[in-house]
Parts: C-alpha cells; structure tokens; sequence
C-alpha cells in the first residue's frame, strides 16, 4: 500500500520536492492548504505521515510549527534539509523584457530581491504561495507574469525558467521534520538525535544546569530556543535539539532530566540528517 | 525639535501605536514600508530612532531583524511590550452579516479564526498590513469589506468596530526594540538589561559554559536563540537577553566573555521594561 504523506501547499512546493526525496519509494502526496489542516489529516488517520517545515537558516525557528507537534502529541520520526533555489519561470516564448510582474511568497520575493534591481520595470507582487502562481499561470496561460518556484513547480506546470537561481543568499538550507501521530519504529542503534522540551523557573542558572548535564551525557546541543509561557509569567519553555553516539548516554540524560525539568518531553527520537 | 520616529507600517499599525506609547512626548512619525527602509532612514539619518518588533509571545524571535540589527551596527536603547489586540471594523452603519470579505495580515487572520468560525459567509482574504486594509476601507469608501487592526486604525480611519478584541490567544504580547546609530545616553544605574550577541564552535559543552559565567556573574537570561551561521557550517551564533540588578556584575561577565566567545558583540544596553 502506498504511504500517504501530507504536505503544505501544492505539488510543486519545497515541501513537495522534500517528500520526492525523503520518500524514495511510491507515495501518495496529500495536499493541504495549510499546516492546521497537515495536522488534521494525520489526526483523522487521512494521511500517515506529515511533512513540515521547521526552521530555515536565514528565517530561524517556525515556531508555531513546534506548538502543533507539541499541543498534538506528534511525533518527528525524521528530518530533512533541503537547499532552496529560486527559479523565475513564465509561459514559454517569453524574454524578460516581456515580464511586467512578478508574483511570489514574500520570503520568496525578499531573497531574490536583488535580482530584480537588474529588472526595475518588473513589479513584484506578493501571493500566498510559490507554486500556486505557477500553477496559475499555466491553468490560466497567463501571459506577462513570472513566478518564483522550484525546478519542480517549473517542470509540473510547464514553465520555462527565464533564470534559474536567483536568490541573494546562496546557503538558504531549510529543515523539514516528518512528524506522525504513532512512535518511531527506529531501533535505539539507529536513533542518534532527538527533538526535546522542557519548562524552566525563571531562576538564576536554571538553564546552565540543565546544559551542564546534557554535556556531562555527552549529548552535542545542535539547537536551542526559549519561548515564553504565554499563560505563566516568568516560566520559559526551550525547545532543544541533541546528537549523540550512544543510546544509552541520551537515556540517562533523560533520565536525570525528567527529575530535573518541569513537563519535559520528547517530541521525537531518530536519525540525524546532517553529516 | 520633535524626535523623528521611523516606524514599520503606515500609521494606526501596532508599531504606530508603539511609538505612541512609548514617547509620551510629541514626536514625528516616519512611515516605512519595510524594516530596511526603516533602517535605511536611521543610516541616512532621516529619522533619529526607529521602532521595530522582534518577537513575540507566539510566533517567537523575528530572526531577520535581529540579523538588521547586527549588520547595520544599530544599537538597542529601549523595548517595550504591546499586547496586540485586533479588531474587527468596517464602514459604518453595516451589520457583521453584511460584511462579505474580511481582509488583513496572514498573522491577525490566524488569531482571530476562531471567531470568523461563527460567521462562515465572510471569505477570509490576505493582506499585507492590518492598518492599510483600514485605511483602504476608508479611502475607497468600500462596503461589505471588514478590517482587522488595532483601535488606533479605527480611530484614525473612521471605522466602526463591529467586535472588538476578537483574537483567540489573550495573551499575545509583542516586543518591540528602539534602535539608533549611536549608543545609549543612560547612565550605568539606569541600565539592566542587555541584548548579546556571540558565536560558539559546535562543541560539547561550549554553551553550557558559557551560560555558567552568566549565572555566576549573577546575570539573569531573559532571551536566549540559537541560529545557525550560514557560511560557516558548525559554528552557531547565539542571541542572548540578560537582566541584573547591578551594573559592575554584568561588566565583569562581559570581559570574561569576551574572552570566552568569539566576535562576542552588544547590541544594546537599556531599562527592562518588564517588572
């Protein structure tokens, strides 16, 4: 049987190019407007697994993706980084000096920004999403406007790529996770990473401690983010991410940090995709 | 002569209201359409302070505005919290079942959706600021179109409110930095909070130490963020808020650190604002 694998946005998306790649085998691909409705699609048993973007390395952390995993019970049984290249794409048969507007998400538009200097009689205008302008265009045979999309948005929805590559910034890595509503069934030696929250009181060194026995377990911190509790004043949550050797360090880890911290949780255990 | 103030937004958005807020005296407003245009104005010197938000309770740190900060040399002289209130408005004498399209930014249509789940006729439409969909409203004179924005907004575009507060979260605070070109006139009693910035090599235990020169210096973390630096795989930079009670701590912390982290950096010394 094939896996279902949600996605936000439409095929043609990055979070499309992420389940071509994180997925090798056949998948059935689940489009969903929006990451509240990924998550629906999970809960409702539609879909198996759920791909989201998580944190960009020019944008930082996506929040608001953390508290669906968290407030869900969700479980991240995987990661992904994907490179982001923009491509400007139109109809066929087209020059740029043809091209009055371009349309693209406003991430989109601001890191190609610089490219379009070259172009001032283009307008760049702001849309909800990178692929569907491309989809529009072609569902439409728009003639005059571009989008900003991925190679895969320019190949489904037969767009000719007047540039390819034109975002400012060339190291625009994004982390993806693959979250689902059951455990990993990934063995404890596969298993070298792990996606975990805690509370904190608003205490003079209360974090520093917290750190000096993760170091101690010789667990490696590859991200952290405090967030405040909105409902409590004064108490944080952190959201952390560690890489490890051995199971078995990370466990007792765990251990100690379960006396130690308020509410701590595990969000997801499984394999590190950076090497 | 008034203080020129460069804020984010057209007047009546939420860093209008800011600016409002927090000099008490008269001030001139400076329109930006962008956080780099503001900065642009603060480096032209055609505004003297700017506003600019940088994180909030829900959606978390504002990275790119933290990557303004630090690249343009600005510093922070002040913060301040705005709990963001939106509201619903439109022309007057309409009835909420005349309204047809709601319009406003992605992020207050987002908090408010729950209570457009009662009124499933008014179509959802995305915008790219909350008050310029009101001062559209009131410019174009258009009916059946409802904003969502602060009362400011609705003050200053003649709306009606149709509902106020419809945000579901209550608390949704919102914090805000002043920045200039040139360091803070406070003197070192006034001073107990400060914004830091550093990088770490990717190696276990680098932050935990770093974290127990704070604590032992009797600095308290308000704030701490990691972020990934771009052109140096495993190197991160940290974004650090500390608050203390006596300057000479936070100075001696500071000399240990600068030793301790690399490109160890301040971007700013002022008053919590928090109590």
């Amino acid at each position: 049987m094939q896996t279902k694998v949600a996605i936000q946005g439409i095929k043609g998306s990055f979070h499309h190019q992420v389940a071509e790649e994180y997925f090798n085998n056949d998948i059935a691909v689940s489009e969903c407007l929006s990451f509240d409705s990924l998550v629906d699609r999970l809960l409702t048993r539609e879909a198996d697994m759920g791909i989201m973007a998580i944190e960009n390395s020019i944008a930082g952390s996506i929040i608001p993706n953390y508290a669906l995993v968290d407030n869900h019970e969700l479980h991240i049984i995987g990661e992904y980084y994907l490179q982001i290249h923009h491509n400007f794409m139109a109809l066929g048969g087209q020059d740029v000096n043809e091209i009055e507007e371009v349309h693209s998400h406003p991430m989109a538009l601001l890191q190609c920004k610089e490219f379009f200097r070259k172009y001032p009689h283009i307008k760049l205008v702001e849309s909800v999403d990178t692929a569907e302008t491309a989809k529009k265009i072609h569902g439409e045979q728009l003639k005059n406007i571009g989008a900003i999309a991925s190679k895969t948005a320019a190949r489904l929805y037969e767009l000719d790529i007047l540039a390819p590559e034109i975002q400012t910034i060339n190291n625009n890595s994004t982390r993806f996770i693959i979250v689902q509503t059951s455990n990993s069934v990934l063995k404890k030696e596969e298993i070298n990473k792990a996606s975990l929250k805690f509370e904190l009181d608003h205490k003079r060194g209360s974090l520093a401690t917290v750190l000096n026995v993760m170091s101690d377990c010789k667990l490696n911190l590859t991200k952290i983010q405090s967030l405040p509790i909105i409902e409590t004043p004064w108490m944080y949550s952190f959201f952390v991410d560690v890489t490890f050797n051995d199971y078995e360090d990370y466990d007792k880890a765990k251990s100690i940090l379960e006396i130690m911290a308020h509410d701590f949780k595990v969000l997801g255990e499984y394999k590190n995709a950076k090497i």
